[in-house]
This record gives C-alpha cells, sequence and structure tokens, in this order.
C-alpha cells in the first residue's frame, strides 16, 4: 500500500515534469517572443510544483512502510532514487527553485537576444543572476568546506565528484594536443561544396532518423537555434537546424539527437524513476555514438555517398573515401557544436574549467569574457573575434546549467567504450552500418543501456555493458587510430 | 498584506491554468500521436495541481483578512473571482477532477478517430464516462432539486441560468425557421469555384489575421483538425484548417479565431482573475463579429473582392456582390461550423436540448445517436447520412464541455447588440471596413469589452458597451434586413 502511493505519486510527479519539458522545447521551438515574459512565469509556477512534491513529508513516511525485502531491483531503485531527490529537495528553499527556474527561463531568452547582438555585456547581468542562485542552491547542498560545484555535477551525473573527473577528462588533453598537432602539418581534406537547400536538408534528415530507428509516430522534428533533444516514452521530440552552405551541421546535428531520442524512446517506463535515464554523460554517450562512431565511420560513408548525392547531385567530393575524409575533415574552430573528434573534448575542458570557476567564485561573471578570450587563445592558438564565436555560444549557462559540460566529455569516453565492446557482440557490425541496416545496434543498446533506466550508476552500467571498468583508453585508440588513417601520420 | 499574498497565489495558478492550456493547444496542434497517454496523465496531474491550488484553505483566511473599504473595483473583482472558484473548487473531490482532465484528454483522442471511421459506438463509452464524470461533478455542486446543467452552464456563462436562457435562445428560433423558409424558393447565389492551394490560404489568413489586428509577435497560427484559439495575453494562438475546394472554411475560421485572440491579446493582465475573459458568451461575440458582422459584410466584400482574385486568380465570382453574395449563402447543411448565419443557432438549439437531455439523465448515450438523427430530421429536414456528419461532428462533448454550446447562440445574439451600438459611435465604420482599416473598431472593442475583463457579469458588460439591456432584438433585425436585401424577399 505504501508502495503504491509512493508510485503513484511519483508518478504524478513525472507526468508534472515531462510538463515542465515541453515548456522548454514550446519555447525554443514555437513559442511567440512576447509570449517570453508569461513562460517565465510558467517555468516559476512548475518548478515551485514540482519541488513542493519532491519535499512531500509522506515520501519518506511511505518509504519507511514498505518491506523491502519482497521487492523487485527495480522497485528498490524506485524507492533509492525518491528518497535522493526527497532529500535534495528539502534542503533547497522553495523560493529557490521557483527562482531558479524564472531566472533560467528569462536568461535564455536574454542570451539569445546578446548571443544576436554580440555583446556580452547584455548576458552578464542574467548569467549573474543564474550564477548567484546556482552557488546558493550549491550551498544548501553542500557540507562546509566540500567542493560547491560537485552538488551541481551531481544534478546531471549522480555520483560524479570533480576530484576524480577532473584527471579523468584531462587525460584526454595530452594525447588530443599530440594528435592535432601531429595533423597540424597535413594537408587537409576537401570540404562538401554547393547549395543546400534548407527543405532539402530537414527531408534527408527525417529519412536518416527514421532509418536509425527514431519512431516518428512518438516524435517529432523541428528548427531551432540550439538543436536539442526532449521528452521520454512515446513523445520524444528532436530539433535540428540548417546552413545551406554546410550540409554536414544538419546531418550530424540530427544524428546526435536521435542518439538522445533513441535512448528516451526506449526508457522502459515512461514515468517511473527506476526507468529514467542513468545519467547525462551515459546520454551524451548515445547521442556521440551515433553521430561519430556510426555517423562519421568509414563504412557509414559509403551508404551515405550515394544517398547524399541523391538527395542534393553534385556534392563537391567524388567518393565515399572523399566523403569520409570531408565529415572528419580536423580544423581548429571556436564553436564546440561544430568541432571535429579531435578538438571537441578540448572545447569542453576549457568550459568545465571556467564554470568551476564561475562556482567557485575564483572567476567574476564581469571577468569571463575576457578570461574565455585568453585560455581559448591558450588551448586553440586562436583569438576569438566576436562572443558569438566565444563566450556567448552556448546556451548552457543561460538556462542555469552548470555541471552539464564535463558530461559531454564523458558521453565521448562511454561512447568509444561501448563501440568496443559492441564490436566484439556484433561482429557483422561494419556490414550494417555500410548498409544502414541499424536494428541490431539499437537493439544491443536497447538491451545494454536503454532498457537498464537507471538501476546501476553510470560507471557501473557501462562496465556491465562491456566487461571493463570505463576508462579513457578505448577513446585515445578509436581517436588515434581514426586519425593516423585519415591523416597518414 | 493578506491581499498580496493572495494575488500572488491568484497568478501562480493562473499561470500553472496557461500551462494546461498549453498542453491542449500541444495536443492538437503538434503532439505525435503515440504521445496521447502519457499527455492524459500531464492534463490530469496539472488538474489535480490547479485543483488543490484552487482548494488552499489560506485562500478564504486571507479574503478575511483584507480591508475591502479601500479597494480598486478590479481588487474586489479579484477576490471576489477568488471566493467564486475557490467555493466552486472546495465542492469537487481533487479525485474527480483530476479524473476529468484525464477522461477529457482520452476521450478526445477517442473522438478523433470514432469520427475518422464514423463509427459512433467507439466513441459512446468515452462519452458515457465523460457525462458520469460530469453529472457528479454537477452534483457536488447543486443544491437538491436544482437543475444539474445550471452547474455545467455556469462554469462557461458565470450566472446563466436555463431557466432564462432556454426562452431567450428558444426566442431565435421562430424567426429564423420563417426567414429560412422564405429564402428556400429563392435562386441559391453561386459559389466559389476554384482550386485554392492550402499554402495560398494559409498566406492569405495570415495577412488577413494582421490586418484585423491580430499580433504575430503575441501569437502564431498553424492548422488542426477542429480550429480553436488558446492562450492569453503575450501568447495567443490561433488554429485553422484549409479544404483546396472552398477557400471560405479557412477565411472565416481564422476571422472567427482572430476574434477570439484579439479579446485574449487585449486582456488587461494575464494572470488575474478580473482581468480575465468575461464569459464564454461574451467570447463567441468577439469571434462571431469579426467572422460575420465584419467579415460577411458588404462593405467587406469590396476590400475581399480584388485581394481574394490577387491571391488566388479566378475565384469563380466576378464582383464584391457576387462574393457577398457567396458567402452569404444560406443552404441547410450538416455541419454547425459550416453553417450560415439562418442557420447557425438552429444548430446550437439542437445541442443545447441535447446536452440538457444527457446530463438530466433523460436522454441515454446508447441512444444519442438515433435521437441526434431524428431530431435533426425534424430540425433541418435532412437525413444524415453518416456520423461524421452528424453527433460526432463536434470536439466539445469529448473533451467533456457541457454547457459550452448555448454560449455560441449567445454569442450571435451579444455581437448583434455590439455591432448595433459601434454603428452609432462610429458613423464611418463602414469606409473604415471596405478599406480594411480595422483600427478603430478594434479600439471601441478593447474599451468598451477587451478592458473590461470580468468587472461586469456578461449582460450588464453588454449593457454598459450599448446602452441596452441585451436581448434578441438586434440579432432579428440584423438578419432580417441583410437576408431580405440578399434574397430579395
Amino acid at each position: 500500500m505504501s508502495l503504491s502511493l509512493l508510485l503513484d505519486h511519483l508518478k504524478q510527479t513525472a507526468a508534472l515534469g515531462q510538463v515542465a519539458g515541453l515548456l522548454s522545447w514550446d519555447q525554443e521551438a514555437v513559442m511567440p517572443k512576447r509570449g517570453a515574459a508569461q513562460r517565465a512565469e510558467q517555468a516559476g509556477a512548475m518548478a515551485a510544483v514540482i519541488h513542493n512534491r519532491n519535499t512531500d513529508p509522506r515520501i519518506p513516511e511511505w518509504i519507511a512502510g514498505i518491506d523491502r525485502s519482497a521487492l523487485s531491483a527495480f522497485d528498490t531503485c524506485n524507492i533509492d532514487e525518491a528518497l535522493r531527490v526527497h532529500q535534495r529537495a528539502t534542503k533547497i528553499p522553495a523560493r529557490l527553485a521557483e527562482e531558479s527556474a524564472r531566472a533560467a527561463s528569462e536568461g535564455h531568452r536574454i542570451w539569445a537576444a546578446a548571443r544576436e547582438e554580440k555583446d556580452f555585456g547584455l548576458f552578464a547581468p542574467a548569467l549573474k543572476r543564474n550564477i548567484d542562485l546556482k552557488r546558493e542552491e550549491a550551498a544548501c547542498l553542500t557540507e562546509p568546506g566540500a567542493e560547491l560545484y560537485d552538488a551541481l555535477l551531481d544534478e546531471f551525473e549522480p555520483g560524479a565528484r570533480t576530484a576524480e573527473l577532473l584527471p579523468l577528462l584531462e587525460s584526454l588533453r595530452p594525447p588530443l594536443v599530440a594528435l592535432r598537432e601531429k595533423i597540424a602539418g597535413k594537408p587537409k581534406p576537401n570540404p562538401l561544396s554547393g547549395h543546400f537547400l534548407a527543405a532539402g536538408q530537414l527531408a534527408f534528415a527525417a529519412d536518416i532518423a527514421a532509418r536509425l530507428g527514431y519512431d516518428f509516430d512518438a516524435g517529432r522534428i523541428d528548427t531551432v537555434v540550439h538543436p536539442f533533444c526532449s521528452g521520454t516514452g512515446g513523445d520524444v521530440r528532436i530539433t535540428t537546424r540548417t546552413d545551406e552552405a554546410d550540409p554536414l551541421n544538419c546531418l550530424y546535428t540530427t544524428m546526435h539527437e536521435v542518439g538522445h531520442a533513441l535512448y528516451a524512446q526506449g526508457a522502459p517506463d515512461p514515468f517511473l524513476p527506476a526507468a529514467d535515464y542513468c545519467s547525462m554523460g551515459v546520454h551524451e554517450s548515445q547521442s556521440r555514438f551515433w553521430e561519430n562512431q556510426i555517423g562519421r565511420s568509414r563504412v557509414y560513408a559509403e551508404w551515405l555517398y550515394p544517398a547524399m548525392s541523391k538527395a542534393f547531385g553534385d556534392i563537391g567530393v567524388d567518393s565515399p573515401d572523399a566523403l569520409y575524409a570531408a565529415v572528419n575533415r580536423v580544423e581548429t574552430g571556436f564553436i564546440r557544436t561544430e568541432a571535429d573528434e579531435v578538438h571537441y573534448n578540448l572545447h569542453v575542458l576549457l568550459r568545465f574549467e571556467l564554470e568551476r570557476e564561475l562556482i567557485s567564485g575564483a572567476l567574476e561573471v564581469e571577468d569571463l569574457e575576457q578570461v574565455w578570450n585568453t585560455r581559448f587563445k591558450r588551448d586553440f592558438g586562436l583569438d576569438v573575434p566576436d562572443p558569438s564565436l566565444g563566450v556567448l555560444q552556448d546556451v548552457h549557462w543561460s538556462a542555469g546549467l552548470f555541471g552539464y559540460f564535463p558530461t559531454y566529455s564523458l558521453g565521448n569516453l562511454y561512447a568509444a567504450c561501448l563501440d568496443k565492446a559492441m564490436r566484439t557482440d556484433l561482429p557483422d557490425r561494419d556490414e550494417m552500418v555500410r548498409s544502414s541496416q541499424m536494428q541490431p545496434i539499437l537493439d544491443w543498446l536497447r538491451q545494454k543501456i536503454h532498457g537498464q533506466g537507471r538501476l546501476l550508476p553510470a560507471p557501473r552500467l557501462v562496465e556491465q555493458a562491456t566487461g571493463q571498468v570505463p576508462s579513457a583508453a578505448p577513446l585515445i585508440e578509436y581517436l588515434d587510430e581514426k586519425f593516423t588513417r585519415l591523416y597518414d601520420l
């Protein structure tokens, strides 16, 4: 009885969480611009409602009344998650939860305008407000003396700690820098060229999404400024964007978001916490796997080359090999989301460093643009020409998402671990990808990852799926091998 | 202090109400079909949250602590509305509020499928569930011996009672039937003809909407099966539909929904109850006014004819007069939303009669299709060929909206009252409409209706706006004059 009351409560809270997620999707994809002020109030009101439900004092009472001895692993996990969320929420004042949601909604709008104007000063006050709120939230959650940032990281990557994550991710830097330097002296492959109509790109992207296994009866695709995936179960929406000079932006953005969406469409239950995604790192492993290990592979280029030629005519390269080289062109650029696999994690490391300092107080918002530019020069050797190519490029901080960035690199790391194990389990995988017959690949992920919910913490889930404790080695091996061949190093 | 606590509570509840409204818009306009089951849970959860806030015992405590002597009329109305909603909500169990919302969401989906299949039997169980829930709700709200239906009517038309409304609306029947019979013997004007591409119709509709004063920065237009308007303040969305053989469907649907939207965009505050719309009858007066008194007027045809000819080429009629006759063609048909002004209220009266009997228990769901068909024959002289043209044509009952239909006719009645008064206040109105310069007309409505919120009950609001107690006379005069000239009676 206690269990069913608890589960009913959790289901309804999850349904409200889905509604809050829909508000964000709507804001990005379809909301008229004058709706912004009301939307901030709506987001704040939903956050207050959800916070109120998460802090309900009946939750620990129900849990105390449950006989755990006869429970399934699934329901044990539901209970553990319920308690974890409850304990976390009870430390945060309702006012703060509501204010953070409102600030995130407003901050996002201000960021978009500032990015348009290429003026960091327009965004700085909203960013400062978000940081103040996040520091306050972290302080509520942290024992005195512990690092504030870890409390925020824990929201996205349960159980992760900076002290362990930082050396793991920093261990990527030396081999990536070495790889970049070896490539620097080599001739660059030709990029694609041509004019690629937006409508044609979107039709092609939708076709690719369906071929990867994305269920359009349980989703839809829209265009936005900063693409994302939203929802779970029977309603999982992806977004993309188009650049008529560059079809790869839309293509790989779509494959990335489809990777997230396949995870969400494969959730074993749309409402219960044990069926929720394991961590953001695992979520990013899914998006990056489909984008890179599949989408940027040599064998997929054999399918992609004739498909793109049919869809767009002359694409400026003349063979699957040339396409493979073009989609893996290594070039130092300003934008994280457009970065090649060699540079991508260096972009993440910069943000990870900066956001830890913003949260600890070591870095002030007023200095952020200059510090970004200085460190970007340090890490990438380039002068940032304007903040839309620098500190204003990412949406995350505008929406109060601190502690999210490192999960991208963790995702890359996990994706490589999964890729390695999958190749052993599916010896014919290259043949499947070459013919775009992805079902066995999806089935493998459904069984090993999607169907597992959050029964295990992320590192244990990856270990269970791969038989190996996750490490950076598979990612480095994968990148070394791929780019050594591609660039004849 | 009590007042500000109360107003904060009301604002947040209103924000959550807007979120619930967005769920409905999303369900109709963009939701993927496999999202339906989760959506029903989400709608139920939102209804439970809103019900819980409306029954908050602090509401009467705050109100008791307010010194009313120094309050503005606006805040007095906020308090009165808060108390009315609180008292109403406290009579309804939370379980019932939640179950009704879930049933409405599910019922709508089942209705859409049944209509597609033209099979009333598929819909009957869901309809029965909605009726049972509405009867239960009405019983909670009604004193023993009073009519259950009035409690439902009161939700849409506060203060209205069947005992007064029925004779008022039935007084329309004899003159409408007489008008129809006089017209029956006359030659019919030519309809439009041609092929009107959907994209062209939507572009034309958007242009019309903007010219009527609809603010696209605070709204958007989408296509749906059953058009509606949703939202308030800075986010008011309209929907329409297209039929490539008949551009009038899209045109007048759009003008109708724009009429609703102008009211909602003109709300003096997006969150406070005193600023909310007065009643559904008044809301329908706005949609019907723009659709009929403006959109189907002789002078508007002078603007519309060249505009449509420019947009679509040959439209099958050759002058403004011929267009005016075509958009006012009187023809007995099956569908309410496509009915001419002579038939429209007869369609409403049929539904008003049936839904009162469904709620009283005098009519059972299993008999509804047959009774609909029998009475349709009685009122319209036609045999209903299939239920998509009969009992399954309207969305309302599927979504639990009982007590809504009579507000359409009340809206027609109020629209005619407002039209008459406006013509006195704006002697140049014909010139404005002839050149599609609508701003003074919108300004008049903004001042007299939109800006008044619900400070007055609907009949008093219309009386204040027009200087006359509202009655059926202006509508009958308007229709008699219009159709006597058009059909040379």
